[in-house]
């Protein structure tokens, strides 16, 4: 997708020979497919003109073209240019915060010792006390091995830092939960967990992320197993409750039932297994999932357990092939793949009144314009179109309640309240083809999401 | 040690039948030996009086006294009583703050995905430039095991996580760097140090802390040697150079120089060891350790390969026996080992203007009042008496000038260069036998030791 935004913007210092050039630089820069968006003038002479001049580019290749284009003006030279993005990130996104003040001796005797002492006896004599007198309380570990990290893959755990770093902003921003970054330097499932488990006494929950399928599903299920606080794998559960609720929406939009619809499910990794497993929980009646050897079918024989588990429960009618016979008069497409996989004539074929989420990233299985033609909903996981299909509408608010009440662990009853919470939060007078999930800005989502998965969570420590 | 201090700090809720009986209160207490800081009317109808009455108290016995004698006032009843201690550390001490704004969908889209994916690029491309574009550069993990927590002994690394809590604010108030808790629930060292191995990509430096000696020892070694950050215990070393740069003014004060001085140090667990390698590395001619067992002499064939050492790199006259026969004639006595192991007979028959350090915590080997009769210096480790021996003079600006430069390890010459800075904070006309360290607040403390160690620093990384 090409367009300029200010995910790539940059800043061009340009020395100018005349002071009248000024318009021509940013002439240049929107000829060229450059969005100025500012253009301060850091030192102005009676003989030349320094200017900080920044635009939105599409990428590298087009930031250096719009550096080109601004140096080729006649007595204009560029003498810097630095990427935005870059330097949003130098020295990292987040700080430790002292919560109480360290003024005084008597502070500094209170927060830390001698008067401390008194605070981890309590802890000791009564364990269940370190929710109250910790940051326990209100703290989520990101955890990640770097193997599946955005659309970039296995770059490890010091290339995925700025990424944890960014989800526990997110966390911050829209819950008041502090997360904190996990980097691991190992990919060994059983290290993983061994860790996890040694580091947890620090933290009310897990966010597992950008971890790798299938070993994703190991560690998630061994954690939830071993650890007495909620573990979530984020880029499984995370992203099926919220299609589930994008999907209760468009379904609403088109008039249509969750247990009569067909609903293709292509890409059968670590999104597409969860959301396979929470669509049918909430009675999907008809699921046929695609991977790239094809529509799931129980016959096949090199399948791996969680695959193994689809191919059991889904396909009702026995489809055999690819995404084409799976699609073919289909109501629903939900695509957690890759760029490109679905074609006008793959949406051609569907059924009447079709619901499209192509969710991959950046770069989604099909044009959402093109979709548009064909389907009556489409979303997209893209800020830049309507419907965005963004984990961030379910994570906070799903934290934020299991912390509230000290939840021990997350369970699909729990994400279905969070799923229908969601759906929810958009009125019936506010739904249509274009609204079927709230902005990520929406004050009402966490209070919503969080309420809901409150409930569930105290129904479940009493029991 | 009985004095009322804010460490243990109470607030009562007490209804008084009649407006008139608000000075009752305050005298009940102080007659009863607490120290009344502050009182406040919460309430005031016609007929009663309900008021907030804080007030400092030796210990948790002290305050049930206080209780009680405001309690037997008549017309007085105390509601409830609460400890502002356990009241501050509600909901933990350190909270995880955004560095950037996360206002618009431009700050997202820089913060987080898609802007993200370039600063992880750029990481995955150049591992070096981590530390520039993620909190690595600011960040320490604190990481215990918790079987060694301040006096308490191996209570767990929950309850560990309030001193944690503590030493992170310290590190933030002190030299602004962000330190996290790490609180381990394994006390295995093969586990401690694959785990501290794995999280370290998210650190510019590790500070290990209340961990157990021996343990302590080779947990340090291993990390020292496999990782590419500075590995700190300071327990070991953090006390080792503030005892070194006291030390030095202290034989400042008395006019003795360290290679002619014998210096017994009492406690060879992780501060007495590493004071004596410090010590022996800046020229100290006469060290000799005393454990348990007595004097560590050569000839003992039971010592651990720490205490092996030791012995071999000590007591230069082959003194035996115990305390007694190390400290008769002694110029210093070092003690970091455990209250009221020294007697006035011991400290009489030291030699002439005798230093003495009784830094075991929170009671000293002595009382310091008894000591300064025989000594012409006394330090101990507590905030209420002259010459406070503490750690927090040494670990902020340690770990500021390692972050500063990038530092990936830490050497003896470091931690001298640490101490001699620390000492020459007091100027020679400050110099006294009250005054031999600076306070804790002193703004000239940290940067006088980060320069200093950034300096060294610096130098290791062109070697």
């Amino acid at each position: 997708m090409s367009q300029p935004s200010a995910s790539f913007s940059v800043t061009m210092r340009v020395q100018l020979a005349e002071t009248r050039g000024v318009g021509s630089i940013t002439t240049a820069v929107g000829d060229a497919g450059g969005v100025v968006t500012a253009l301060d003038v850091v030192e102005s002479r009676g003989d030349h003109l320094v200017v900080d001049l920044t635009c939105n580019a599409v990428d590298e290749t087009h930031a250096s073209a719009l550096r080109d284009a601004v140096d080729a003006i006649p007595g204009a030279h560029v003498r810097a240019m630095s990427d935005r993005t870059l330097l949003l990130h130098l020295g990292g996104t987040l700080s430790v915060a002292p919560r109480v003040p360290l003024k005084t001796r008597d502070d500094l005797s209170m927060a830390y010792t001698p008067g401390v002492a008194r605070v981890s006896r309590a802890i000791a004599a009564d364990p269940s006390v370190a929710r109250n007198l910790t940051i326990k309380r209100n703290t989520v570990a990101v955890v990640t091995d770097g193997s599946a990290v955005l659309g970039l893959g296995n770059i490890g755990p010091a290339a995925a830092l700025p990424v944890m770093e960014g989800k526990a902003l997110l966390f911050k921003r829209f819950a008041d939960v502090d997360a904190w970054p996990v980097c691991l330097a190992t990919q060994d499932a059983d290290e993983i967990v061994r860790i996890v488990e040694c580091i947890a006494p620090v933290y009310g929950g897990i966010n597992l992320e950008d971890i790798a399928a299938p070993r994703c599903f190991e560690v998630e299920r061994r954690l939830r197993r071993s650890l007495d606080i909620p573990v979530f794998h984020d880029d499984q559960h995370g992203t099926a409750v919220v299609v589930l609720a994008a999907l209760t929406n468009a379904l609403r939009v088109v008039d249509k039932a969750l247990k009569d619809v067909r609903i293709v499910v292509l890409g059968v990794g670590a999104a597409g297994t969860a959301i396979t497993k929470l669509l049918l929980r909430e009675g999907a009646g008809d699921v046929v999932a695609v991977d790239r050897q094809g529509i799931l079918v129980e016959s096949m024989t090199d399948l791996d357990e969680t695959r193994r588990w689809i191919a059991e429960n889904t396909n009702v009618d026995g489809l055999t092939g690819g995404l084409s016979e799976a699609i073919a008069g289909a109501d629903v497409l939900i695509g957690v793949s890759g760029p490109n996989l679905v074609t006008e004539e793959h949406l051609a074929s569907m059924g009447k009144d079709a619901i499209v989420f192509a969710l991959a990233n950046p770069d989604p299985e099909v044009d959402p314009a093109l979709a548009r033609r064909h389907a009556a909903v489409v979303a997209t996981g893209r800020s830049d179109e309507p419907n965005q299909i963004n984990n961030v509408l379910v994570f906070p608010g799903l934290f934020r309640g299991l912390l509230n009440v000290g939840a021990r662990k997350i369970t699909e009853e729990l994400e279905i309240a969070a799923a229908r919470a969601l759906a929810a939060v958009v009125a019936e007078h506010e739904l249509s083809p274009a609204y079927i999930v709230p902005t990520v800005f929406s004050p009402a989502v966490v209070p919503a999401v969080s309420s809901a998965v409150e409930a569930v969570a105290r129904l479940g420590l009493d029991a």
